[in-house]
């Protein structure tokens, strides 16, 4: 069982996670705690390359004898650029681990047997849930060889993204509109089809929605699709250079995505991408903004997804509902194989 | 100022006022108070024809010399089958009358205005919001002398109601179905068109919806439309006699419902039916229950409800979101004459 102190710390070394970069590398935070439960050291895995987190908090401190480490992600048993962190949390005298999630990685793991072959007490799962949370896209990263992928889309409450002539300004209000530019600085990489590109001419940027101030944090832009991209498009003038992948094999795009270390993938559309995404199953999150307005007629959010019959439909699990101004934000993610309820009269009956 | 006493005596009258039956009169509740805030009696009203709720609780007492009248509208000043109640409560002795809302009607109303010429203290609003959302369809019906109409549809998060091949056997689960089964029961009648029934042959019955036994309450089924209903339909099991209106003239349609005294209306669809009612702005209340499931393809649950451009958009006001098992329940109103937000960039930027 893990102490009062112990889940308190835990929750303190998710902070400090979350100060290190994304990177090919999981943001890992750390802290060293005394017999009594005081800190001794924090730490962070500051990127590729630097120190992970553990090690980063023993350099703070002459000796470790006795001490808790307190991990977000179970110690590597692992040389890399770096050393094993299991066998420096040995060499420092540590007496207990605790940590929140298993390494999934196959090289990487058997940390804890390790450390408890080391005669060190070691629990796993404190602050699991919020571990994992924090760090899905790089887990699905990690065990799907591919990038995390979440598709967005904004709609009226009937499903629409734009009135019949195309006009579609605006649907969501200012506040769902600010939500999306925060949660494209937290993405490595905006996808955008080019017929968007075309249409809308969007700059892609994250940036302050009132002042257009741009965050610090920005996405590469990633343009897909066999549309010319005009020379004068407001992406060439992104702090970040595009990627233009002229295909419409979205497997090889995430395949070069994860080569350049883009884990974080958010797909903002159009309607034809944005399904394209759905229809191949490479949507882990899809974020839909709705605004209590209804518009009818032939411009919807999502076209064609491969469904032909209700049996195939996507199921999804809604793992948040939030009031953005007078709007609301589902976030869901794929069921997890559950299959559809069965069939025994019509839906209106 | 009312005391608690009062405000608990109106969620009182509130409760009593929803033991009457649904007629073209509204349900009202009334308690008398003792000077000291005990009830000395209740009442309601019953039915057209009947005592309004302020004379049946009277009628419990030998006198009510010194009380309180509690009621839930404006004690009317008219008299049509029974007196007016203004001079009912004056004639007893009541000192104070505290009601919730006026009474809309300009025969029916200045009965507080009769009660403050006799002397009687008069509070008016307590509980406002609540007796106006309980009494929103009456007063709907009598202040645009139409009836109130809620249109419903299950859809997909997308807004879709079928897959391609028109099969949508189920999209919402079991508790969002025994939801609409419950709605059902309070409404007066529930309207398809002819379109469903053909393909879709619907009971249109208020049933418990895990042993099929039905409600108490049924409303009668109306059918719309211009399609023949095949004498086999399983409308005609109803056990309210179905109305069949060979017509697409809506306005038409709810005429003769208010006229026949039936004032809440319920549109269950299909998508052809449901888009007409938003389109000609008959709908008062909007109820979409979302699967957190994406079906693409053809068949949305609305279908072209006369917007062209962006700015036609029909704003509403979200009044409601429940979590009904796997699926979310909205409930909107019309917003009311809110101008849409003026455009600056695309939906997308």
């Amino acid at each position: 069982m893990a102490t009062d102190a112990e889940i308190a710390a835990m929750r303190r070394a998710l902070e400090l996670a979350a100060r290190g970069r994304r990177t090919r590398n999981p943001q890992v935070g750390a802290l060293l705690l005394s017999p009594s439960g005081e800190t001794l050291a924090e730490g962070w895995h500051h990127g590729a390359g630097t120190a992970h987190a553990e090690v980063d908090a023993l350099s703070h401190l002459g000796s470790a004898a006795g001490a808790t480490a307190i991990v977000t992600l179970e110690p590597c048993n692992h040389t890399g650029r770096t050393g094993p962190c299991a066998e420096a949390l040995i060499a420092a005298g540590v007496a207990r681990v605790v940590y929140a999630l298993p390494d999934p990685g196959t090289k990487e793991g058997g940390g804890a047997e390790r450390l408890r072959a080391a005669g060190i007490d070691v629990e796993a799962g404190v602050l699991g849930d919020e571990a994992r949370a924090f760090l899905d896209p790089w887990l699905t990263a990690r065990e799907l060889d591919r990038p995390h992928v979440t598709v967005k889309w904004a709609q009226s409450l009937d499903g629409r993204a734009a009135a019949a002539d195309g006009t579609s300004q605006w649907i969501t209000g200012p506040v769902a509109r600010a939500d999306v530019h925060r949660r494209r600085a937290e993405a490595d990489a905006i996808v955008v089809g080019t017929g968007t590109v075309v249409a809308d001419d969007p700059a892609l940027t994250a940036r302050d929605s009132e002042t257009s101030a741009l965050f610090q944090a920005q996405p590469v832009p990633v343009v897909i699709g066999t549309r010319a991209v005009p020379p004068s498009a407001r992406i060439h003038a992104h702090p970040r250079t595009p990627i233009v992948h002229a295909t419409h094999d979205l497997a090889a795009v995430l395949d070069d995505l994860f080569d350049r270390g883009l884990y974080r993938v958010f797909v903002e559309g159009g309607p034809t991408l944005a399904s394209a995404f759905l229809a191949s199953g490479f949507a882990d999150e899809v974020l839909t903004y709705i605004a209590p307005t209804l518009i009818g007629g032939p411009r919807a959010a999502l076209t064609d997804i491969g469904v032909t019959t209700i049996s195939e439909q996507r199921r999804f699990t809604i793992t948040s509902v939030d009031t953005l101004g007078d709007d609301l934000l589902l976030v869901a993610r794929p069921a997890s194989g559950a299959p559809s309820p069965s069939a025994t009269e019509g839906e209106m009956s």
